[in-house]
């Protein structure tokens, strides 16, 4: 079965060319790639709309406009719409997290998902709403919840990203690239500083040593050191003690200790 | 004790002060109140920040200008800063989700945090981005990760505040709006409508009234109703049958079946 395409962004009455370009970006940098405009105040196409949309421009080119949200939502199964105002509508309310889940559900067994949004001013009217399935409000700060059309877009194209395939494939590489030694090479730091610190008196009360070796190694420890970190501190031991060696020539051994 | 102060958002060299407007006002639809700049290009204050702050001009006015990024962050105990380019920095990665959990665990142990953000066209060097505990990139499309310095603004300070107590209460008063019927009054719904089915005789056929009910009963089920919807399709129950108990006028009782 072919794979289900993925949800539509639904502009209705958008005000101003700039705004459909910018959302263009922000429903693109979720990796969403349909837009349809309902009634566009401007008309399209809107030379203001390409230069907002500076590398999303694949995103403009395929745009359908329609004269009415019942048109514009006619072949899709599920549609949500976004809004602040969901007082006395009687939908389930969804944050975008929530809705996130809920599309990817319902994209999952082949439903064709539409995300309506209002313009810019005024947002959704109340007829509008009432084509929809289920209501997105975005949790924000009370005393300012105010967003502009983009940035409702990219919250939700957003939130639709993070439950993407692709986007545990960039999560899982962005920790790989940070990869700790192995603890072998840790612990060959230890002996090599404990060495060198051994033979120069620093730990030479008995007694004290295990305390102030475990806290030596705790700061290495919690360093979370990579592999290249263990060989740079190793040359720096290996620099500090090389006078000791009777190498004055700044060209240290690098690991004398081993 | 006392709480201890929000993250400071901290902007690094910012070019225009469009973009420091637009800044303030993502960081406080997260709920976050401290902005600091670093050499902000065109100077501070910036006329230029003002009319797009609207709604945020609170965080223009306090915000804290310095020389450079060390001077900063002195008073802080934890640095994140965003960047798209992770490699080789050797240090822990998140995205803005984790940083988010991150920073409430330090927050709550009252820890200051700060977050670093680079100028808008190339974002922060490799020297700011060594005063970091933390990197923080956002999972985006491949294909398009560009966002600009509002949106990436926007991102943090969103996943912040869903973590906040005030997230949960908001969240909590948008499903507490839609409160489900009680049982008893969709019993009454079934009871009304299949009363009225028996005596019509759509229901006539015995065999076949189990799954007709049944099918009924799931239509209205599945429609999540609230006592007020309840209501009206009682009403609308009440009006369709009053020809039949005699009344023409249209003012049909509301409940005949009870």
């Amino acid at each position: 079965m072919d794979t289900c395409p993925n949800p539509v962004i639904i502009l209705v009455n958008p005000q101003l060319g700039e705004n459909i370009g910018t959302a263009a970006r922000a429903m693109y940098n979720g990796g969403l790639t349909q837009l349809r405009l309902v009634r566009p105040k401007m008309g399209w196409p809107n030379p203001h709309a390409i230069q907002p949309a500076a590398g999303a421009l694949s995103v403009l080119q395929n745009v359908e406009v329609f004269e009415t949200v019942a048109e514009a939502i006619a072949d899709l199964q599920g549609v949500f719409a976004t809004t602040a105002r969901t007082r006395d509508m009687a939908k389930p309310v969804h944050t975008p997290r929530q809705a996130a889940a809920a599309m990817h559900a319902r994209h999952a067994q082949q439903e064709r998902i539409g995300i309506l949004f209002g313009p810019e001013r005024t947002g959704l009217h109340n007829e509008d709403l009432s084509f929809a399935d289920t209501l997105i409000t975005v949790p924000l700060n009370p005393a300012y919840t105010s967003l502009n059309l983009a940035q409702a877009v990219l919250l939700i194209a957003y939130e639709w990203f993070q439950l993407t395939q692709q986007a545990a494939e960039v999560t899982a590489q962005l920790h790989a690239e940070h990869i700790l030694a192995p603890k072998e090479e840790l612990l060959g730091l230890f002996q090599h500083l404990e060495g060198e610190l051994d033979r120069s008196g620093f730990l030479r009360v008995a007694h004290k040593r295990p305390t102030m070796v475990r806290n030596l190694r705790n700061i290495f420890l919690r360093a979370s050191l990579n592999a290249q970190e263990v060989r740079t501190l190793r040359g720096v031991i290996s620099d500090l003690v090389a006078p000791y060696y009777g190498d004055r020539s700044g060209q240290s051994p690098q690991n004398p200790a081993e």
